[in-house]
């Protein structure tokens, strides 16, 4: 976030709480997070500020499979209760959200079990949404792994490569589907460059701004059967590609940690 | 982690593995973990690695009222349908998980609500284990803020103040809740620490390694009155606390995203 967007940030939220005390709390974090404060992470390496890559979560969030699949029950409420407390119910795969190896293997690492290691990834952002914009059905090739790299050098190890379709804005509309009554139609990684980037790269995940690893109209799951399996990851539904470099960022990807999952809704921070 | 843990973690990977490509990948990832490749953000500040504070999430993790609070329905599976898949039930405050300003107040900010900069955080631990391990009602006391600020210089604007009462081990075994028929009986912050943490510094959250940031005895929840209704938040159920220094790590808060809500498991990395 840049400098004056964190100061209209500050200022928004100096003006709409009560709390006398907050407001110096969060001039003081902007300042840090400008690099002129002594937050010592923060200040070697996140100078502009952390970037959330999640969008927000919600009874209507558009689904693979076209029903909801979040749901929430008020267990508790302040009026009667002086807390307020939810029950949710969802689909693992719902949201901004990981795919596990699991999801598609019968026995590969659950979402507990990808090594937090791969969780803090540099983030190398493939831009396909000129492409995109005419063709809803558009996919990462080899061809634009090889001009990323050409560009960017080598993909680094443990890197998560992202694909920006510019389907992000579109999460809240019937264009993120785009289902024609046939086929769906959003952009996904081609399965060669699922293959590329196994056999010559150290990327150990891939990440869309759509609902899916493979293209809306794919008929068999190529992309993700190319990929779970060797013991690598996804996530599907990223916000706010357009918000970052192409090359540089880290992102730190908050998976979700229960026994066993497939996966699961995630929250995504980047740090450039 | 340090470079022996890397690599004993490597080949142990590497055995375990069929996907030959996958050996090659987590060498060069372990590499650049160890500051030896070119992964910029990690090289830069994160030389040690990345550790995980989150406990892994179970039907039978123990919870604050005592009843389980996760269940999960397996919807698809690899040998009927191809693939694995799976819906989840959860109380939002279950697991490692945050307490929104929400939970304890009528309109407060809800866990999609708090701002982005709020979820990367400078990390204060504060060690009550060797009193706790005494008194298993001990509370982290204006004092020890005192001691800790006398230590390591005031409390960095934005920071996450964590109490490290040596109860992260005791998770899966009846120890953890403590209930001796009447109480529960584990550590938490004394509203009075809480109080001057508002009033006296920056500390935009905190964080307990036991089920509540109130200690188990607690017949008010003060705590919880006293810091969530400021617009702060809270974090309980944190793992790992012994494996990070004092003062110096930055937390970065993988806080779920779903409207609304009062808070909810969350993945927690720290990068050291």
């Amino acid at each position: 976030m840049c400098d004056i967007c964190v100061m209209n940030a500050v200022k928004k939220k100096m003006l709409s709480r009560r709390d006398l005390f907050r407001g110096a709390a969060m001039a003081g974090a902007a300042a840090a997070i400008g690099g002129t404060a002594a937050t010592p992470a923060l200040a070697a390496g996140h100078a502009a500020g952390p970037t959330d890559m999640t969008h927000t979560l919600h009874r209507n969030f558009p689904t693979f499979f076209g029903d909801p699949q979040y749901s929430e029950e008020q267990l508790f409420n302040y009026a009667e209760h002086s807390f307020n407390l939810k029950q949710l119910t969802v689909n693992e795969h719902t949201g901004t959200h990981v795919d596990a190896p699991l999801h598609f293997s019968a026995d590969g690492a659950s979402v507990d079990e990808i090594p937090i290691e791969q969780l803090v990834a540099p983030l190398c952002i493939i831009d396909i949404a000129a492409r995109a914009e005419d063709d809803p059905d558009a996919q990462v090739t080899p061809d634009d792994i090889s001009a990323w790299i050409a560009t960017h050098g080598e993909i680094p190890a443990n890197a998560c490569v992202a694909m920006h379709s510019g389907w992000g804005p579109k999460v809240n509309g019937d264009g993120f589907r785009n289902f024609d009554g046939e086929a769906m139609h959003f952009p996904g990684f081609h399965v060669e460059a699922a293959t590329m980037l196994i056999e010559e790269t150290g990327a150990m995940s891939i990440a869309v701004d759509t609902l899916s690893l493979d293209h809306g109209p794919s008929p068999d799951f190529a992309t993700h059967y190319a990929w779970l399996p060797t013991g690598r990851f996804g996530i599907e539904c990223v916000a706010n590609l357009d918000m970052l470099p192409a090359a540089g960022a880290t992102l730190v990807i908050g998976a979700p940690k229960h026994r066993g999952g497939t996966g699961g809704p995630a929250r995504l921070i980047a740090l450039a």
